[in-house]
This record gives structure tokens, C-alpha cells and sequence, in this order.
């Protein structure tokens, strides 16, 4: 089954013009050939290839029902490694896992300080159509902490290493009824003072368990919990 | 806190010849720096760094009782991806979670067919190092599925795609009071003739939801669902 990425109108589902290259130039498909198509909001659709020449059409053959978004959502707010390829494996990873939403933060000890959102966009739409997902998480551009508190201050969970402060299990927290924002810090951690600010914003601290996780150990680690505690 | 890997003897802690390079070379610590050595079988000391010229002396402060393995093991069994890359990540990512042994297997549609276990074991020492492990996940070199099921017929789980097979959740899997090896096949998933030559063995078919999981993310998944069920 090959999922490809389109738009759907009332009366009309098109591929995304770089699909039409993707089919006919990196997976040289051929007339006949039955695809998948979905806008990422949770459409989806079957057709099958009419290829003439350079030109690709689709002769839609059903329409499903559109696929509603979860209530429980998973939304991970992350700052970046300073190594990308790491980052890019969370992204990867947490889009496979079923995460809603993610933002890269911009923390007092980041190390990265710049993203490429838009390839970033590109790797969650094909992690999306590798595994076969129609609803794609929503990613926000490079955030700063501090605005970040102030456009989602209620129901805010941080990861952190500092002992003095009160945390709760992972398990205890997941599955939430509604939306789960769980914020996790750069390779140097939050600092104190964000922690403070956090805590102090009525945010709640979660426990990883004893040893030490990299940061994108951490964001897959979460999203793999969220996973697991939605299995049925 | 850095840890090393060195040798436990009744009398004496002695660093392993690579992790002196290390230290002076790499990461060209000093003298009265305070380092923890492990052997990777639980046993851990700390210590204080004497250098002299290129001499690495290490004056041991404290020797702590050892770590006990833990009962409720995780063995995975998985076959390497055709990317190398993405098969190290699951290593690492495996040996972070707490993982306590690792089989690659060789099966019918394996895309991967050799694997350099020396490198593999590098890199689980660099891992358990920098999640500070002092019990290192025991490395098995690649096995063909036929002979692992000979050696370990017991208590077997397998993720497959097939839809004709009986699956549990992954959830009411874990943990097992003893140990538990769950098997993940290739790219290409288990050829229908292993599945049913595992199943025919005794083994479980394990459900990991409804999303198409690429084999390292099963296998990261899989580790992250053990240590989230492990969490206190």
C-alpha cells in the first residue's frame, strides 16, 4: 500500500504536483497501479494511475470516511540537539509514534539556536506516509520558552534531572483525557530558573526513571509511552 | 558524572587501556578529576585521577556494592535494517532503555546480511557510558532464526503484519516476571513460513497497534514500552 500525499476538493482529490514526479520519476510506477491519497487531516482516498506521457492522473476509486483526530493528544515541546541528525530521528520517530503536535524550543542552555523548519515538514510528511498515517502532527517553528509559557501555560509537564524538585511517574500522567504538552530541554537541561518558572506557572514534573536519557531518548521515550498506554 | 569501563580485580580497579587515551587525549582531563568506573557486570567505584606525563593512575575513593541484574529481562531479537544507521539507532536508543540483551537475526527476507559486531559493541559501551549503565545489554553476534529457535525455544514473542495470526497487545505482555524475548523480522517483515514455524513452537504473536512501525522503530518501541512498564 503506497500512501501519497494530494488536496481534496468537494468535488475533486489532486496530487501534490511533487507526488506526480515522486511516482513517475523515483518510483516509476506504472498505468493501473493502485495509490492511496490523503491531505494529512485525515482524508483519504484509493485510486488508480493513468499515466500518459509526462501527465499523471488519478481515477478516484473510493473515498473513506475521514479519520478523526484522537481526543487524548500528545504534544511535544522539545528543544533541539545540537547534533540534527538525533532531532531528526525524534522527529521521525515521535511522527511514527502518533505525536499530535510538536515545538522546538529555544531554552537558556540550547546549544542549537537555528532550525530548518521546512525540511523538518518534509520529514514528517514522509515518516507520515511511510506509516501510513492521514492525520500529520502539527509542527511550530523554533519557539523561545518563555513564549511558549505564555501561548500554552495550562497543563504543562517537564522532564528535567534536578532532584530538589517534586516529579510524577510517566505512567501516572498517561493516557490524559484531553491534550498532554510535556516539555523536554536541550543536552545542558533546563536551567534552574526555567525550571523555577515552570513549576511556578503550575507546570508538574515527570520522572523518566533512574538513568540518564539523551534529550531525543527522551522525546521518543515519551511519545513510545503515549503509544503504549493508547494501546488497546 | 563521567563513567568509564575498566576490570574489577579482588585487590584492585583497573581502567581499560583505550579509556586512558580517553581521558588524557580526548577528553583531556586532570589530575584530582573525579571519574566512576564500571566493568559492565554491576560492579562500580569511584576514583580520583593522577596524571603524571602520560601515565593514567586512578586512586580509587569507593567501591559500591554491586548492582543486581534485573529479574524482569528484555531480549530483543531483530533483524538489522538494510540502513545501517537506523539499526544503530535502535542500539542505542535499546541499551538507554534499559535493554538486557540483543540478538540480531538473519532471517528469510533479510535485506542485511552480515553485520560488524565489534562496532555494534562500541557503541553499546558508548551508550551505557553515557546513560551511566553499569550492566551492559549482553551483544549476541547475527544468528540465523532457525538456529535461535533451537537455542531459545522458550517464552517466545514476535511482532508481525499479518492479519490471519492471533496477536496480544504488547501492553499485557509487559513485564513478565522472568525473562521475555520478543522477535521483530526485517524490512520485509517474517516470511509466512517463519511465523508459522514460530507459532507452531509455542510462540505469541504481539500486537504493537494499528500504524505500520518501520523495524527499528518497533524495536525502540518495544524497548520504551518496557522500561514505561518498569517505571515506578
Amino acid at each position: 500500500m503506497k500512501l501519497f500525499i494530494g488536496n481534496f476538493f468537494p468535488d475533486e482529490v489532486k496530487l501534490q504536483d511533487e507526488e506526480e514526479h515522486h511516482i513517475t520519476r523515483v518510483l516509476r510506477m506504472s498505468s493501473g497501479e493502485n495509490i492511496y491519497i490523503t491531505d494529512g487531516k485525515g482524508n483519504l482516498a484509493q485510486g488508480k494511475l493513468i499515466l500518459t506521457g509526462k501527465r499523471v492522473e488519478v481515477e478516484i476509486l473510493e473515498i473513506f470516511p475521514p479519520e478523526q483526530p484522537k481526543k487524548n493528544r500528545l504534544h511535544i515541546a522539545i528543544a533541539p540537539t545540537k547534533n540534527i541528525d538525533r532531532f531528526e530521528f525524534f522527529i521521525e520517530k515521535a511522527t511514527e509514534l502518533g505525536v499530535s503536535e510538536i515545538t522546538p524550543l529555544l531554552c537558556a542552555n540550547s546549544e542549537r539556536k537555528n532550525l530548518k523548519i521546512e525540511k523538518i515538514q518534509k520529514q514528517v510528511e514522509s515518516a507520515c506516509k511511510q506509516s501510513l498515517r492521514t492525520i500529520f502532527p502539527i509542527i511550530h517553528p523554533l519557539t523561545p520558552l518563555k513564549e511558549f509559557m505564555e501561548k500554552e501555560p495550562e497543563n504543562l509537564f517537564l522532564t528535567h534531572c534536578y532532584k530538589e524538585y517534586k516529579k510524577v511517574s510517566l505512567k501516572d500522567i498517561l493516557p490524559q483525557p484531553n491534550k498532554t504538552t510535556i516539555l523536554i530541554g536541550p543536552e545542558g537541561d533546563f536551567s534552574k530558573k526555567e525550571v523555577e518558572e515552570l513549576y511556578s506557572l503550575g507546570a508538574t514534573g515527570v520522572d523518566l526513571g533512574k538513568n540518564r536519557l539523551r534529550t531525543e531518548t527522551a522525546g521518543i521515550f515519551v511519545a513510545a509511552g503515549y503509544w503504549f498506554s493508547d494501546l488497546s
